[in-house]
């Protein structure tokens, strides 16, 4: 998918850049007002890319407002106008909702700028290829179950396809998997790990050499969170689970929020451990991932971590910590991820390295 | 009940004040730390009402203590001591327990400028002006229930006077309705909605039209939480609640505190969109919300939302935020609500139109 | 256990120390990163003890890594080496880990000026005289149960030996508690209260007689918190209790982390009342609690505490507010507990009495 991707043209657009004049861009949802912010802070020009007219909410939050709009009638549109975006000496920062609008393979071939390795979408977006990464980096994964007869206690059942929280449901035991399953459909199987959820959020320069450092760069702890979800959240409030499913009312997964939340300081070297291990391996399996990620973790009382995914960009739990975290106060105050990254492309840009964090 | 607000009163009353030596004024409980802070930040000077000796506990927070007590032997006697609060150029911040404690028709007639529209109140106070308000606005709340012949899912039972949290129970369909129905009393049926809660807290400006603009004025977003409910929020901890409600346990609803959250920035629109709307209907009703308000929602797994309730002031949601919330933040550095509140009204003063804010 | 604390002895390592030159050292986990950087803050010196080679995160914290380690073999090993650390007229900030692993009666007897009064180790190790410490206080407690005949309600029960939130069930009934207890062990019964859980963090101070008063010093409330319970947190979406229970899963209660929250205001007398109380009880038993401290409490829905237990130094849920919480706002901006611990040494310093807030 992402096979197509050409550096070479970032860098020769990166030639024709004013590169004091830069200015950073993303489309107008999930993180935006947080990296308009944190670029604004850091003196950056800004450029929001909407469908339609600009959003009027952002007229409501003048620090976080872009200094001006693209309107396209679709994502595809952006594809068609990048010499104008050029022009503005633009730098794409992408998020997940932008990624998904734009269809990967799309995103992956934009020819402007953008921050973070794009070859990282092919490890992501591929359950398989992103459970190979993750393995082989040596971090703890729920155990993906190969057939209904391995079944030993509760699983995770997700159907392919499924999106943004639906399509899931977890079996307590291979009856209740038996009872529910849908058999027409294609589906995994895994482990379902009992436990705390903690999105832990991670930044990754290739700059730096101080800090926690890493074979070739360093490796932050920006902060983490428990996302919202509904309405797995809250149903126990309606009473007993079982008279639920009788009447037809099944725990669903949709994100809707994030709650901040901080870890016990003794398990940081496992979360920094598990951390380098991605980035390593990234490193060489493709090059590496370039600035936030986000492992999305469960933790047992056994203290022990599973990481159920790795989101490659900023994640919509960042959103809590607009003005730092407990964790980002301790590297900088007032730091927010879509500050770091206007830090990181600034920094890049005063080393005459741009190429460094950008494809 | 409130038909006899007299605004000309509040005029007069504004006339002999010395507006450069405003006093901001409210009852020592809810938000008062809040909004004490929030006014020395701004350079008013402060007063706290108190049943009794001043609560001991301002001691311990030198930042929000006020500047002088009034000490009253019940919530009545501030009515009799007006002219006395009025010779410090008293300006009244209403919260959730001083329109409790002092009872509503009662504040409605307190013969002091008080922020915010007081004819507000009849609206809300009364259920089913609240939906007229709510709905003809094209809020989308939860599905009143006429008898309960038409019970087809979940259902909120609310009994007449029920407070703070009791006196409510969900029956998931109707036979639990009926098992557990006391007939003897009045009660309300609403749908219930199955989600994730988030209590919006929105301020409206009639001073402004830079920013969100209405008809007349702006709309900001300070920020938004969940309240922590005893002992519903906890209550699967201790199992079944098919066996809880064998041995007499149920789930109760009294506030307790609240969680900060964040919201999906892709909800921002509709978030605005609501609180526009219930503003513009406001207006048209009876004249205007003013200042800070708050939409109690449930966010389904479809991202819909649904308004259950209105506060038409500042919220104890707001307390997490004393020094900013996410999104106060892209408004202005460290503002909370009470700092908000302080902010207008010396808008309005600097702008000579007090009365534009005060009724 | 703690009979031979030699306070002389403190006394007379103190009048040994340039006391211009204090350097804060707590071992290397739990809260250590905000004791750090409260004390850097506070331009104190700062040392981290750590077995083995100094935890490699701290390079990820440039604003909380100590100006220097101390490693060891064993945490024992501080014991031998405190002529050391005396050179370097080090403080010791005492937190939960740090007296699990040196164990409390080494705890005891360490041969340096430690941060508030280790007699208070006796009186909070042993639940026996804990609850004679609370009672007597008058604070309000769960219920003892003698023995099984007298279990009417919900039962917690706990084992001896539990530790880290194993070792304790909930029992619904009775007939519940017949078929699960373990008889073998040792346990003791508590009435199980169901409400939300509130972790209240205080500071004293007998430094101060400003603020809240009590008989010798002053209280302050610095912030609250709510523990991240794994699995109890999140058993409740795999499903049925019940049938959980069948397939053998547990509900288990291992702190993972913390979430921050606020409370009613209305409730802060009862909150100040009870640390209050707490306090001037310990002044009577043993001197003196000195610092921070933290009542673990549920609120009922009849905005009832219970206190079911106290920790005597810093607690992990003030790792949410390294940048100040709600209430530490309104004392001073910016103002964690560990911020709060280096300002009251300093104070102390200054007045020439560092022996009032050191053992």
């Amino acid at each position: 998918m992402t096979s197509n991707i050409n550096t070479s043209c970032t860098h020769r657009i990166l030639k024709e850049y004013d590169q004091e004049d830069l200015t950073i861009a993303t489309v107008c949802s999930h993180t935006s007002l947080q990296i308009f912010h944190g670029a604004k802070k850091e003196g950056l020009k800004t450029l929001g890319i909407c469908i339609g007219k600009p959003p009027r909410f952002y007229d409501a939050f003048p620090l976080a407002k872009p200094d001006c709009f693209m309107s396209v009638n679709s994502y595809k549109e952006i594809l068609e106008r990048t010499d104008e975006l050029a022009k503005k000496n633009v730098i794409i920062i992408p998020h997940g909702s932008f990624v998904e609008y734009l269809g990967a393979s799309k995103f992956a071939n934009i020819r402007l700028p953008t921050f973070g390795n794009r070859k990282v979408l092919e490890w992501e977006s591929d359950r398989r290829m992103e459970r190979k990464w993750l393995e082989e980096a040596g971090v703890p994964m729920p155990r993906k179950i190969q057939r209904p007869e391995d079944i030993k206690g509760p699983v995770m059942v997700k159907y392919h396809g499924a999106k943004g929280g639906k399509g899931f449901f977890v079996a307590k035991n291979i009856s209740d998997f038996n009872a529910r399953i849908d058999s027409k459909e294609i589906y995994d199987l895994q482990e379902f790990v009992l436990g705390t959820r903690y999105y832990l959020h991670y930044f990754y320069s290739p700059l730096s050499t101080d800090g926690y450092r890493l074979s070739q760069g360093k490796l932050e702890l920006t902060g983490m969170d428990r996302r919202v979800e509904s309405n797995a959240d809250e149903i126990f409030r309606l009473g007993s689970p079982t008279e639920l499913e009788k009447a037809g009312i099944q725990p669903t997964f949709v994100v809707t929020g994030n709650v901040p939340l901080v870890l016990r300081e003794s398990l940081l070297p496992k979360v920094f451990e598990m951390g380098e291990k991605v980035v390593e391996k990234s490193i060489e399996l493709f090059g590496g991932l370039i600035g936030s990620f986000c492992l999305e973790t469960v933790l047992t009382d056994e203290l022990e971590f599973r990481v159920f995914e790795i989101s490659a960009r900023i994640v919509a739990g960042t959103n809590p910590y607009i003005n730092g975290s407990p964790y980002s106060e301790l590297i900088q105050p007032e730091l927010s991820t879509g500050r770091r990254i206007a830090i990181e492309i600034k920094k890049a840009r005063d080393m005459g390295c741009l190429e460094k964090v950008l494809t």
